[in-house]
């Protein structure tokens, strides 16, 4: 790979990226708690487990159906938190404004920040403001980083799945990626097609009071979508994942959407859903309580992890074939989040 | 005020910028930690008190005399952490990428990063990178959050100088945003010409071992200038300070720069100096412990602090007059950090 420029590839979340956080920060940049790869890092601090995480929102347009590019920012970072079990805590956020923007605009998403730090139980601790001249930013970028706390007893994380692990998906995917993708090119797929972006900490919560330590993975399929996940789930673990294409929920008007624009739902981003990997003996009372709660209502077990082939994802298809899935291949859909 | 889009000079980090904290995120965001305005926000946790900050950095150009980015990146957030006290102990950092920009830079840029986080002695906790389109961004943006430890029994804060205190400057002022401007319009001033770009954690632990409880506040002069930072002090603490020009360093190079092109050092950004409000009977031994520092050999003290016209900054000029100081107007310098 002789590739000497960045290219959007390499933010897509898939192949290209994972290549350039192995082959160029992870070489430069030290840290255990990075170098595990999971939504958040962990570490020791005055007794207890701090976890800390950050992520860049440069979604276009900012404003979409069902979210905007402040509540994104809180959700996506809250979500991470909550991905390592961890009690979301508080958040900070920084502002890249290109001149020009309107301060209406900025009020309206900065109120819609504050509106969803509140729901979501975290305060905001820090924050900055950078202005750059007209023509070398695109709107506005905000960045949000957030810390909370792993409750003991928890270890959660993406190299955790063991063979005979069910795979809980929360609901539909592919609603966050076309809705934004409709607002950016001005397409009307319906009324109903909005983000699904949501702060997941209170679904984590109930997951967590089920299973215990029975939960192994929870990851939300951001940029990639489900399909990177799984499989970003199935390399680091070093096991094998089956996953059953009929059990895997997608709205009418996603599915008629992607299937148009010739998109694939299980590579297209979500922010509000989650994957859990939890074993055998807790998939039932982790399912009843997903179900229980609004965010998880159509919650569904999609799969299941096995000891064969490890690091490769199946596809078993809803006419009875088997397809291999990898990683997001290119970017279909930039500036989704 | 009815401006209604936001101009360069909301970023200045001078009255601008105090406007749009005060008037616009301060009214939508919540959080005790935040409301402080200090360089980081801390609160309790585990018994302990964390502190916690973030900070964008845009400069162009991404190289320059004396750093990068990357290492400014660093520097910036451990400043910012030691400036309430902390030991910083971790960062984050997320990468905004126009799509273009070479491999070869960003790796150059990853590796001086990575050095300045092993220098200043933190490690990197968590990261993101996003990719934006030709003409979304300019070359490279980053953002780095960084969380701290404040040790026991101290309270140094923004609101925390008293009349009668010491207020000390540990070195020139001016080097880092004119070796920016230079670098940027190709002007040259002078081999010796560079950014003052350094992580200030050494110096502070050496401060507050000297002085202990008799620091009172603590600020790296970046953004708006030595001048605008001395406003915030005596705004937030509601006293008055007066500051001896005379004492004040400016190296040769800068001071002849300035001179060319119009700027006042005492509002060009530094990235490696700090201001420390000492009580008075800790001012010599504060002085001393700074001097035999690396990083403090110039430092200086400046002015004191009084209760008379709270809230006002006096400068006795070197040939004996006296001029009100206040905080930056309009941007002079846009993209210096």
């Amino acid at each position: 790979m002789a590739d000497t420029r960045i290219l959007l590839d390499h933010g897509s979340g898939g192949r290209a990226t994972h290549e350039l956080v192995e082959g160029l920060f992870l070489k430069h940049l030290e840290g255990a708690p990075l170098e595990r790869l999971d939504d958040s890092g962990v570490f020791e601090l005055l007794g207890g487990r701090l976890a800390i995480t950050t992520d860049c929102y440069t979604v276009q347009p900012v404003f979409f159906p069902g979210g905007d590019i402040g509540s994104l920012a809180v959700h996506g970072t809250v979500n991470d938190l909550a991905m390592v079990g961890a009690r979301p805590l508080a958040i900070t956020c920084g502002f890249i404004i290109e001149e020009g923007f309107t301060r209406a605009d900025l009020e309206r998403i900065t109120a819609s920040l504050g509106r969803a730090a509140k729901e979501a139980g975290v305060f905001i601790a820090a924050g900055d403001t950078k202005v750059v001249g007209r023509g070398q930013a695109d709107g506005l970028f905000i960045t949000t980083s957030g810390v909370g706390l792993v409750p003991d007893g928890l270890d959660i994380s993406g190299q955790n799945a063991k063979p005979g692990d069910a795979v809980i998906l929360s609901g539909t995917v592919g609603d966050h990626g076309v809705a934004v993708l409709a607002a950016r090119e001005g397409f009307f797929f319906g009324e109903d097609l909005k983000s699904d972006s949501a702060s997941l900490n209170g679904l984590v919560e109930a997951i967590v009071r089920a299973a215990k330590g029975s939960v192994h993975t929870l990851r939300d399929p951001t940029r990639g979508g489900l399909a990177t996940t799984i499989c970003e789930i199935a390399g680091a673990s070093n096991v094998g994942i089956n996953l059953f294409e009929a059990a895997i929920p997608v709205a009418r008007e996603v599915s008629s959407a992607c299937e148009l624009l010739g998109l694939d739902p299980l590579y297209v981003a979500n922010e509000g859903k989650l994957i859990a990997v939890v074993a055998p003996e807790a998939a039932d009372r982790t399912l009843s309580a997903m179900k229980a709660h609004p965010l998880g209502r159509d919650a569904v077990i999609i799969g299941e992890v096995h000891a064969e082939e490890p690091g490769e994802v199946v596809l078993e298809t809803a006419i009875g074939g088997k397809r291999a899935l990898a990683m997001l291949e290119g970017e279909q859909l930039p500036r989704i989040c």
